[in-house]
């Protein structure tokens, strides 16, 4: 069942007021990661609870307690829950979505002030941090319901909404709150709903729509090396002791190859060849070699083969090294050897447990060193890979309405990123879930110049209501 | 000849206002290398000016232009240049110290404010920046003329000084002030010199004074691998695209081992084995292993044996990795692939030229790795080694004075870190440099809670006179 028409039109009628919708939520800098913004998240969250209520929703702000990050105690951001919508006879669909973003400064490399939305007329992009992540999908929602209130359409399935503003800092509280309402059973928030959706990552390319039924998971490390007791001049001691640096750089070398290939015995192996169907599926995929260089902005693709660079991406494990912490930084020239040092490395992992495979080889290895430093390795944080039913209705449905709206067939797609919450869902509501991007696979979330195409967040959002009346079909 | 009894006493008797100075010196923030803070080496540089007049010295203030630091347009504090004495039929001894200062915060792990000097009743402690590097030594000069002026002793020797607020940065602008001068012959600044005398670097360890004839050169690398347009989310790129940090990181496992060995061929072979009478030397130096493992505050030499962990430090090169400029260094969890990464590391370096050796290997060992990425590898600074005649009167002074001071023969040693001034003092003067130190090995010269032990500031003011008075005794 096809959107109405008058929805469709009622959104290609206020694409201004949409714009301007999302600058005011692009101009609240809801940094979770740093707490000096922490008073930026909650403003957020309060906006969003105020702008819900305006269209007809039943709200509710949650607290989630407090926590510490980076030395300071702070209150986390609270979950803000909706509910729209209360008929027996239609389906129940939650919508989640995070209202905290990544930090941005315009000194990072930014062209415009990252909290202020710039509308660019010749190429259509709005630029701004949250901007695709994971403002824009949010206020798709909003704009969803604003049509169905505006018009006095009634909505073709019942809403539950859980929006969080620490997604971008490990989802502190979520689960707890996720888990302790889905064990209420059909008391809790999240009673009676058949079907999940996240807006919360992106098109394989620029070009065509995608469906996401798969996450990879992630093991965060890290590998600290300590010796001295202070950091020392490397004048004076330089070859005369154990320099921490010396060694961590070495075991972080055998981490992995230059091609990709991860060294740490066994975790590659773990992947088991693709199906013949899976593989029919990578080949399907709209996507060049030169779809994922363009996004990186520079020709390094690590192979020239389509489906070694797509399964590098969506199903082989990956590891990235990310930096140290403790060493010096910063511009010019400082000859220190520093006391203590931290890699920083992730995962991104198959089913499979990689964290003892990860911390017996770095013991290993680090015991060849020879060196009288001391090693300590923790797994900071991770999130459990996930693939979902990709023939599930709740799919259908979606494929079904990015048809009506995109006139394609969408890629059907794995990510290589995750969003642990999506598993927390499947796992304590026992329910299908579903990834809808609105953004493309250029939109730099996390990067300088974020950006959302507006014709993205206009057609995105005809998606998003066009998915509701086709899952609305179904229950019909 | 010894110093005159009235001016041992005159020290020992006026201990407190000497410290109080040494609080005011320490006081004013002159961290050269902060832009924030120029004005205060400014200040620094016009209160030791002002000192200087106040104790009968002929001062100067010498512009030394401007440089760019961290993008910023800076004034170079100036040189100050002071002259006491004009007799032809007594010695001139030139002193260079420098009046500026590492960055230090309290928050790197200071017990006690960094600018406000503490006298530590117990253990006889002067704890503050700056108060062992530079400004004590600094202060100790002061000291000696302060003496002799309210004495109304005579000096034994013509003084001229050089005193500088860019050490710690570089020295910039310094060269060529002492070029230009030295090019002038007897009409220049340091017309008439017959040797120099620099105090600023430390004894062996906390027992025993020593004289140093030796420091090893630096050269400074940046190692930069540069793949993507910006910054890329690992979850979206791992194992798609050439990651530079997996470059850089295999390239830095190569350059040096745990063991202090340096894997860039050629490098290690440049030293000659050490002759009799240079190893005699080694044998006779007051120092144990337990000596650096206590500065270092770790049991972590590189060896157990003494010769080997002294040559390291005194004149085998040594390599030592400082860090990565352009990676994550936060705390916390980021999953980011840096678009550029730069590895900083040092060659404290042997009489012959490391860079072009490093340069070639580097360049080999990447084109090794089959990355897609782009390699750059710059010097980005230097200073060249030196070795002085430790049989020339200069040498005999210091160590009669050392003799007459501590009742001890001082060590004689060759240092790890650089003075690059002292190299240039020696070329464009063409006179003997002596390394006279005031300062213990535990010191913590650009560390936290840097010190100087009330001793070393006393004795070290009665070594600095009487050291002057030997001189003295030559030209006689
Ligand atoms: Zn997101
Ligand atoms: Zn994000
Ligand atoms: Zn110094
Ligand atoms: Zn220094």
């Amino acid at each position: 069942m096809p959107a109405p028409s008058q929805f469709i039109s009622y959104i290609d009628s206020n694409v201004d007021s949409f714009i301007k919708r999302l600058g005011e939520a692009v101009a609240i800098p809801s940094i979770s990661g740093n707490g000096a913004h922490r008073q930026d998240v909650f403003k957020m969250g309060s906006w969003l609870q105020n702008q819900l209520s305006a269209l007809g929703v039943q709200t509710k702000s949650v607290d989630l307690g407090r926590h510490v990050m980076d030395g300071q105690d702070l209150p986390l951001p609270p979950a803000i829950l909706g509910k729209i919508g209360n008929d027996p006879k239609k389906k129940t669909v939650l919508i989640y979505g995070h209202y905290d973003v990544q930090p941005a400064e315009k000194s990072d490399g930014w062209n415009t002030e990252p909290f202020s939305l710039v509308v660019e007329k010749e190429t259509g992009l709005l630029i701004g941090r949250g901007s695709t992540d994971d403002k824009g999908p949010i206020l798709g929602w909003l704009n969803v319901l604003e049509a169905h209130q505006k018009l006095g359409l009634e909505l073709p399935v019942n809403l539950c909404f859980c929006f969080e503003g620490m997604e971008e800092s490990g989802s502190e509280g979520l689960d707890e709150l996720i888990t302790s309402e889905a064990a209420k059973g059909k008391d809790g928030w999240f009673g009676g709903v058949d079907c999940v959706c996240i807006s919360d990552n992106y098109w394989l390319n620029t070009r065509t729509p995608c469906v996401t039924y798969g996450l990879r998971g992630l093991a965060y490390f890290k590998l600290t090396v300590s010796g001295p007791a202070r950091d020392l001049h490397s004048g004076v001691f330089g070859r005369t002791v154990h320099e921490p640096m010396t060694d961590l750089i070495l075991l972080m070398s055998k981490l992995v190859a230059p091609d990709g290939t991860i060294l740490v015995p066994g975790v590659d192996d773990m992947v088991s060849a693709a199906s013949a169907e899976e593989k029919s599926i990578y080949d399907a995929l709209d996507y060049d070699i030169k779809d994922v260089e363009e996004a990186a902005g520079a020709r390094i693709a690590i192979s020239s083969d389509k489906a070694t660079v797509l399964m590098g991406r969506m199903r082989s494990p990956s590891l990235s090294l990310h930096g140290i912490e403790g060493a010096f930084y910063g511009a010019g020239a400082k000859t220190v050897i520093p006391a203590s040092v931290s890699g920083k490395f992730s995962i991104r992992r198959t089913p499979e447990k990689v964290e003892p495979l990860v911390i017996s080889y770095v013991q290993s290895e680090f015991a060849k060193l020879n060196s009288k430093n001391k090693l300590n390795i923790e797994n900071l944080h991770g999130g459990k890979p996930w693939v979902s039913d990709y023939k599930h209705w709740n799919y259908e449905a979606a494929i079904k309405a990015t048809e009506a709206v995109y006139k394609v067939k969408p890629d059907l797609t794995r990510e290589g990123g995750s969003i642990p919450v999506t598993l927390t869902f499947a796992e304590s509501l026992g329910v299908n879930v579903l990834l809808l991007p609105m953004g493309r696979g250029d939109d730099g979330a996390h990067s300088t110049n974020e950006k959302l195409d507006k014709s993205n967040f206009i057609e995105g959002t005809k998606l998003l209501g066009t998915y509701l009346y086709e899952v609305g079909a179904i229950s019909a």
